[in-house]
């Protein structure tokens, strides 16, 4: 099979691009893969639209059933968790591989997927679920195929670093840059996949299954976003040298492991630290490879184009040699004894709290944390407006998250704390 | 086949990293690759030095013919131009794929090698020649498959930017940077293949060669290595605001293509600015996934082993499914009209030279610049120890080399500039 024909189901944004690629560079790619990749069939219930790419006639269709029947490669470029869920069985049903972007889809119902797929004999490939254009899925699955993976951490949301890239730039609140994320296109109309943590946390869980070769699923994810961040945690974050990150973090130690999202305190100077704007970057640390950090753009018409049709290669490739499911996907049986909670992580801690400028503060503060054997690694006391609210921000020692959630009730408790204590784990 | 028997020629120290990722991490590879990778045989002329590493009884022999003969991938670790080209030669010969990381002969032999391979129908495959750990060989072949690749920038060569890195820091002048890096094990007895930039246009040409799909080789690579860089030029780029790093770039314009290897000025904040001493990055940029960096150990026992073992399961995979030559090596025929001479190349430039601080002398050098069209960006003239022997740095816009070339020639003879006139580069 020198020809591959492939179906798109879905022109929109990313569906535009990937035709645009395939029609601009199907002789370069022709002459890389050895093969020909012809766009064959778009399917899409709008006929109408410009979608800023000429297709040839007689492609565009709104029959997705006879698209899956027609090509050797299908395309899922719908989104969401319904019709795209059913379109994908239905292709690998009928031995059809598939190639998609889908993150949540995959995220939540990858098991269901994956094992349609190894049943009827096909793939499902997903290199533009995670990081946009960045081949890290491929990265993970064969350029590190020799490592065992210590930790991954990425800058995975697009919108949430422009976010915290123009609060720092603006010294604006996070509404008001929200709000103008969302006038230029940044930010979707309900944005809250995006800040609530909830889009990088489909992300960490495929990279995580992909380095430890067990597929997790979204439950075992722990999940806090960036809503409500404080412009003034991520200025005393600078002046100690620190910027406020919103992570995706998968780590492996002693036979389990953890995946987490959350902001977190990144030292300046670092790459993830210099990742700006809508950018992503992902950071993994291999056995033998040690640290490999990959950066570029994470979403976007074209660069999400480039790894689905990276993707449409390797399928068509599939095809060619017999070899589907060259690499596997998942390992059979579980590697990991238990995915460690949340309670068990350890790191350094970052807190702030509003306090009543008197004698015995800090002495109280301290008290509370020594009980919990958290020692204080340095301190930091602003002055406030008034004596009755000041600031004061004190980071920790490598300390464990249930003895800090234990330590932080009972700080907010003292009566010179005035409450809503802030508080951020740090990533060195 | 679901078991490839592996056989390592040379038991060097990357040799000594490939054995004991293989043995180490033999179970991680065999879930993800769905097939054993089996260390057969180590073939060297030493059996007895301790490499650090346990290999189990009857591997090691000195007889490289009849590891050959016995494994199913033959990995060749000797180095060097002579005996490497032959035992990868009688292998291809033999059908049996090769992996390499033998960059060297690569780039000087490479025409012959992969011409071998495709006439024995076997395969060739070299991640660990460029970038150490860092995939990108797998990247531009296969990851960023759907994209005319406009520009690679990289620094490649982990010798170079420690020297330039602690030139910096430390306030060390090039030699004594150059006799440190000896002592500490950072640069070989003989230092010219990394310091004059050979090694570094090795890479370059390779991956040229993989953006561009014809096998350039090292004619057309313009090289100028850092021997020599005064740190006077470091501190004034730095207040600038750039950093002087050792590049290899690639870079295709209107249907030709440029190679070229040389220090140049680059704005910090850039991520490449930020790599920084032994480490190696490199930067892609796609027509579709825009700029692609990648970063990590360029070199080092445990990450080059890390490459040679992806290619090892590439490869392996390959035997598998039959599939030789999954992603064709080069185009056939050339994909561009000419390949671009360094005098055609286009940049801003930095250019520092001592004069005689009096009245005309920056009338008459910007009068030369004036006379090939090249436009001044920024003057500074620094006080010098005596007022015969001033700093004057002028930077230019963007000016075409050839221009450039000339005006130095005419401002070297001017009677109150000094002579020795330094000349960098801009990579904005």
């Amino acid at each position: 099979m020198n020809e591959v024909k492939v179906g798109i189901i879905g022109f929109g944004t990313v569906g535009a691009g990937v035709a645009s690629c395939l029609l601009a560079n199907g002789d370069v790619i022709a002459s890389r893969a050895g093969l020909r990749v012809e766009l064959a069939k778009i399917a899409d219930l709008d006929m109408e639209s410009d979608r800023g790419v000429e297709v040839p006639e007689g492609i565009l269709t709104t029959d997705s059933d006879a698209l899956i029947e027609e090509c050797d490669v299908v395309v899922e470029l719908v989104g969401g968790l319904g019709v795209a869920r059913e379109l994908i069985l239905k292709a690998l049903e009928k031995g059809k591989p598939v190639v998609t972007a889908n993150k949540a889809l995959l995220a939540e119902r990858g098991d269901e997927l994956f094992s349609t797929a190894e049943k009827f004999g096909t793939d499902i490939y997903y290199e533009a679920s995670v990081a946009g254009g960045i081949p890290v899925v491929k990265a993970l699955r064969e350029g590190l195929v020799g490592n065992r993976v210590g930790k991954i951490v990425g800058i995975l949301n697009g919108t949430c670093n422009y976010i915290l890239t123009r609060m720092e730039a603006e010294n604006a609140d996070f509404d008001t840059v929200l709000a103008e994320a969302g006038r230029l296109g940044y930010a979707e109309a309900d944005p809250s996949l995006d800040i609530d943590g909830v889009d990088t946390a489909h992300k960490i869980a495929i990279m995580a299954s992909l380095a430890y070769g067990e597929w997790f699923g979204m439950e075992p994810v722990s999940v806090e976003g960036i809503r409500g961040i404080d412009l003034l945690d991520l200025k005393f974050a600078l002046e100690l040298g620190y910027r406020i990150k919103l992570l995706g973090i998968a780590d492996s130690e002693n036979g389990s492991v953890s995946m987490r999202v959350h902001p977190a305190l990144v030292p300046l100077g670092t790459m993830l630290a210099d990742v700006a704007g809508v950018f992503n970057g992902v950071l993994v640390k291999g056995d033998y490879v040690d640290e490999v950090f990959f950066h570029g753009r994470g979403a976007g018409r074209d660069a999400t184009a480039s790894a689905v049709v990276a993707d449409i290669v390797d399928v068509a490739l599939n095809l060619k040699f017999g070899s589907h499911s060259r690499v596997p996907a998942f390992r059979v049986g579980r590697q990991f004894a238990e995915v460690a909670p949340m309670e068990r992580t350890r790191c350094r801690y970052y807190t702030r709290m509003q306090v009543v400028d008197r004698p015995g503060v800090v002495a109280a503060v301290s008290a509370v944390l020594g009980k919990y054997g958290i020692s204080i690694s340095s301190i930091l006391q602003k002055e406030g407006q008034s004596a009755d609210n000041v600031s004061l921000i004190i980071v920790t020692h490598e300390s464990l998250e249930a003895d800090m959630s234990k330590a932080i009730v009972e700080i907010e408790a003292l009566d010179k704390v005035r409450g809503g204590i802030k508080l951020f784990r740090i990533e060195d």
